[in-house]
């Protein structure tokens, strides 16, 4: 099996997703400036936020699948896994911008980055399982320092959102300063995959 | 005529479903764990039962188009009786939730299965017809074991649903069995495409 | 400029189209049969005479742009104006099922039906004049019969709707049997382009 | 990394856009002309604006990515941001629509397009530096004379639209003529890549 129908239907359910999470941005009744940061100022950042780690995943997929050639069953299940939890996105950014940032919406949304990097890392494990002892996915990655650490940051984000009764709001706003810099440092793009590219030529 | 617009157009079409079925999960408005499994607990398991559906018909399709090499207009038009019969599946599904498993609902999800499955045999007919009577998809289908007992499964989740009056709630939990349990089976991928595809090479 | 990337987009926007229409479809409050028939009874039956419509369209659009192998600015933009008549479907749609087919939506509806058709008859106007005068999708559309009686048929649906005061109610069913009439007669796919393609060869 | 899952992407991104805003169009509760004239006759309009607008964006989109050959993590988040603002629409049209043009609306709407404007600017900007001294996209750019001119045609309508003190009713007037007659400059294609195109080549 190729993997150009997997790449296409992924893009497209990733597509829906990252436009789809505009449809919560509630328009203002009030027609002014203060209306619509009433409504949609904050609602405006955390759709950037959720944008964001969409375009990451995307990204990321994308560069994977270009040192993939074959797909197996395994591999397709374990893309829909991963789809899935990225598919609960705008259901809990809507859920955690309505609530402004309660303690139990901001750690369902850590849940969800935690849920959507696990389900991420199976994939990578699957392929690289599939790809046997020579693997070039496996030598792209190499130690996966950023794939390890992520999962560690959303922890310690829900940990701390969850301990509000001690630290009061000062725990949601250390979970999302966690989610927020986990972000950040993804952003820069994963340069050990396009140096494992140029050695191996892409599977196209 | 070539397949690849045929599969591009099925792909955007499955993406589109299996994603807009979150915009149907509510978001609670209790910003706690008790409202969050009041207003959404049960909506998720109901929809990941009809994502993994939606997944394991893209799975399938993708399959059995491995073998096929031209489209029909006969094909085009039991494509989308199939596609058809799958957008139906958010509305049943939110049905479904949204009355909190009662008796029609259920039936009504049943039989959207059951039309899935019948659409997706009746292409499946049109396509071998097509193909002839050296049709690689019929070598690969062989007795259709799995295609056969799903309407079965599906059939026998109706009548259970249908028969609350003597079973009481018992009926629908054993009609939610069946669909969950045809969803297992079906997740397990299909060798037999597998194997033809390795004999026959694909279309591509 | 090749016509790939052109297919693709309408191929993504005719796959929301198709399917975007079924968020229209109201869960019913009750949760029996008779809920059902009441709230989404007729709602489903324009449901699938607008994925018929829009399928056609595909169909079509599929067809014709086997013949087309260059996309000049000018074939762009009178795609683009018939992706936006068909984007006003699922709004004609849904007014035609809420008012339970009072007479202006319905003669909206077949306004949108027209305005589709002359929008596609632009877009295989521009094609065949880019083409010149050996134009392979001007032998393949021929005397285009199906294509000039369609407009024939909406028209007399919408002024026999229009002619509520004199016909009551019966002017708005001739409507909806021209409009379901058309449908049918388009679903028998198009020989003619598919004997040109074997005769010229595809665009591909 | 090639272009063509970028595309694929950017394509499924933009036709989702321009397909969703239908979506906020209102189904009128009078199921007469009147009804639809007032509660979708202007929405009509500003859809279709908008409309045209994620068209020209595609369209130019389509030419840029003719003249790319590689894309680097730098483009991919360029392109990203672009698609960020482009999926404000839905949002900033509806509110534009609903506030029936109100001062504040029409400047967030004008800020949007002065924002889209800008990242594809940017984007241009990041391939004509990754592209090196001889850039096939920085000759067929030019003088790049209506990318110039179109934010000042933005800026002025948001000026104008914010001195709606002094000015009354007639700077919202004045700021939507200036956002429909840009879209209006660009409907014409941009000639300039077609040339630049015929003498390089495509890069595919």
């Amino acid at each position: 099996m190729r993997t150009s129908r997997l790449e296409a239907f992924s893009d497209g359910v990733l597509a829906i997703i990252i436009t789809i999470m505009v449809l919560e941005l509630k328009v203002p009744e009030d027609h002014d400036l203060a209306g619509l940061l009433h409504t949609t100022g904050v609602g405006l950042l955390t759709y950037l936020l959720s944008f964001v780690y969409v375009g990451i995943y995307w990204n990321n997929h994308h560069h994977m699948f270009h040192l993939v050639r074959q797909v197996s069953g395994g591999v397709l299940w374990a893309n829909l896994a991963l789809l899935f939890c990225l598919s609960l996105f705008p259901f809990t950014t809507a859920w955690m911008d309505e609530s402004r940032f309660e303690p139990t919406p901001v750690v369902m949304y850590g849940l969800n980055l935690l849920a959507a990097a696990i389900t991420y890392f199976g994939l990578q494990t699957v392929i690289i399982r599939q790809q046997g002892p020579e693997s070039p996915l496996r030598q792209a990655v190499g130690s996966d320092l950023k794939g390890k650490i992520s999962p560690a940051f959303y922890l310690a984000g829900i940990l701390s959102a969850l301990a509000i009764d001690r630290s009061g709001r000062i725990g949601v706003w250390i979970a999302l300063a966690c989610f927020v810099g986990t972000a950040i440092m993804w952003i820069i793009p994963d340069r050990r995959i396009d140096r494992v590219v140029r050695q191996h030529g892409t599977a196209d």
